[in-house]
């Protein structure tokens, strides 16, 4: 049997969360790391973990370089902005991907079996996602997610991603027909936002909301609901633990006769992996790689589609808080 | 030391709850059951679990004719019309109660110690509640929580009561500033509420959003985050256990240095009752009225004030959908 073969990525960035992926590249058994310069032709892959405004400059540049792209999240400040990176992929055969890890933990498929099973979830109805977490003084005052001309989305670029990630995952990616923003997100002196939320409506009466904020506890929610089931994870982002992560699955619940307590309760699921989920993201991304390199697969677009969908809908939620909580309409 | 004294109850209604209310009144130690007639000088107090349409004619016969009044929610079909009631019952001097059964239960003074601690929870900032169940054929053909001239509030008056409820709490009972219900409500044929939404936002920048419906699995929740904290809780309204319920506080939750796992997780506090909660609700409503009855106490002021309260913040959401979903405020 050939050997795995190896992806050899570049960073270009100097996040805090460039250490994390740089690990995980070394922890993922079929990608090495380098120090990258984009006209290094022993170069496959950059990760780009930039200020946001700084992405389409970066990400266009690698892919006419021929570099495939993880791109960190929000890949862009506005869909339009995404659509000059997807384009620099296409024409130059370029993998793309954004930096979701969430999405490649195995117990994000094993939930993404509850909520297909029609027996146990049924249609999906309700859905709300939140993702906090309680930012220093220092971040407040000088992190790049709190500055306009850097991470101009704030929050919502950065938290709210997750939120609407997570609301179109579990919708299957059906984009919402509406999106309106909740009133008084709190903004900084400057105008970015840290804190907002918003509702989400579909043609069909499904229903969505979320809440971001940099300004209270760490808490990151999925819950949903459907005709027969109910879905409630706690730490969607980045599990309690390395290597298990749990879900909570609610099947036909109801009471007793008396109605003094529930004839059946929400089970626990737990989902072991042996490497994390940020090296799954790696391993994933350097296999799609692996396939254009040397067996002259194409592109798989579902990376590029969903991260655009997450934009488009952070763009309505933005729009919506400028034009004073209006509903807008999402249109792809 | 003197016996505790038994409160006579009369009951005013047929619905199912009134089945589990009898029983509570048997299991409560200083409660009695009598069918009741409102000329019965042996009855103390009546317990009404009658359609909502019907509540402020009779309560405020039971009222003048000084009996004690333990109301099912919602307590009205607008606060105006509550208003009624709460004067019959000051100018009468009996106590009022409405039938939150989930207020009584010892875990929620558990909880609201947890939401009041400054050190362990800081400042509420964001509540999410959810509470919806699958009602079938027969209860969306035929129940009275879905007829116009019974229960015209549908899931907004029966379950979106104890949505508001929990946030009402969680906040203290300070009333938001404004309530803004989401798009796309659903409706039966009558024009009753089968499911729907609602954000509220205080002045101080505190903000809730809750979903009601009758058309999805069984689900009960409570997401309260402070600056320092969070509360989590899947039963609040019905605790899966009779004898015991639980909730999950977490404080200054965060990562280890790479952010692969939460440094703390949350912890689990499972409180122990011996009498259900419905029986400890009817014990406390029996001890205000024996304290009025045989001490000539004042009757306590608390219950119809956070009635009312919820009462008017199901009103604005009302009020939000008739107007195209407008922002309404809050007129206390």
């Amino acid at each position: 049997m050939a050997e795995t073969p190896t992806i050899r990525f570049g960073v270009i960035g100097c996040a805090d969360i460039a250490r994390k992926v740089s690990r995980a590249v070394a922890l993922a058994p079929n990608a090495a790391l380098y120090e990258a310069v984009l006209q290094d032709p022993d170069v496959d892959a950059v990760y780009v973990p930039l200020p946001t405004s700084l992405h389409v400059r970066w990400a266009v540049l690698a892919a006419r370089s021929k570099k495939h792209v993880l791109l960190e999240k929000p890949v862009a400040l506005t869909a339009s902005e995404f659509d000059e990176i997807v384009e620099a992929c296409e024409s130059n055969g370029v993998q793309f991907m954004d930096g979701t890890m969430w999405m490649h933990h195995p117990r994000t498929a094993s939930m993404r079996e509850f909520l297909s099973d029609a027996q146990r979830f049924g249609q999906l109805r309700s859905i709300h996602t939140h993702f906090t977490f309680a930012a220093d003084a220092d971040f407040l005052e000088n992190d790049i997610r709190v500055k306009p001309d850097l991470d101009a989305l704030g929050s919502l670029g950065d938290e709210g991603w997750y939120c609407v990630r997570a609301i179109l995952w579990a919708a299957n990616y059906e984009l919402p027909k509406t999106v309106t923003a909740s009133r008084n997100p709190e903004l900084n002196q400057a105008g970015v936002i840290l804190s907002c939320g918003a509702s989400l409506q579909w043609e069909d009466g499904k229903v969505a909301t979320f809440h971001c904020s940099f300004l209270t506890n760490l808490t990151m929610d999925i819950t949903a609901v459907g005709t027969k089931g109910t879905l409630h994870v706690h730490d969607f982002i980045i599990p309690y633990e390395e290597k298990e992560a749990s879900f909570y699955a609610a099947t036909e619940s109801g009471f007793d006769d008396l109605v003094t307590k529930w004839s059946s309760q929400p089970s626990k699921h737990v989902i072991k992996t042996d490497i994390p989920q940020e090296a799954r993201m790696v391993s994933e991304f350097a296999r799609l790689v692996a396939d254009i390199k040397f067996k002259n697969s194409k592109p798989e677009k579902k990376w590029p589609t969903i991260s655009r969908k997450t934009q488009l809908v952070l763009d309505a939620v933005q729009a919506s808080i400028e034009r004073g909580f209006e509903p807008v309409q999402i249109q792809e």
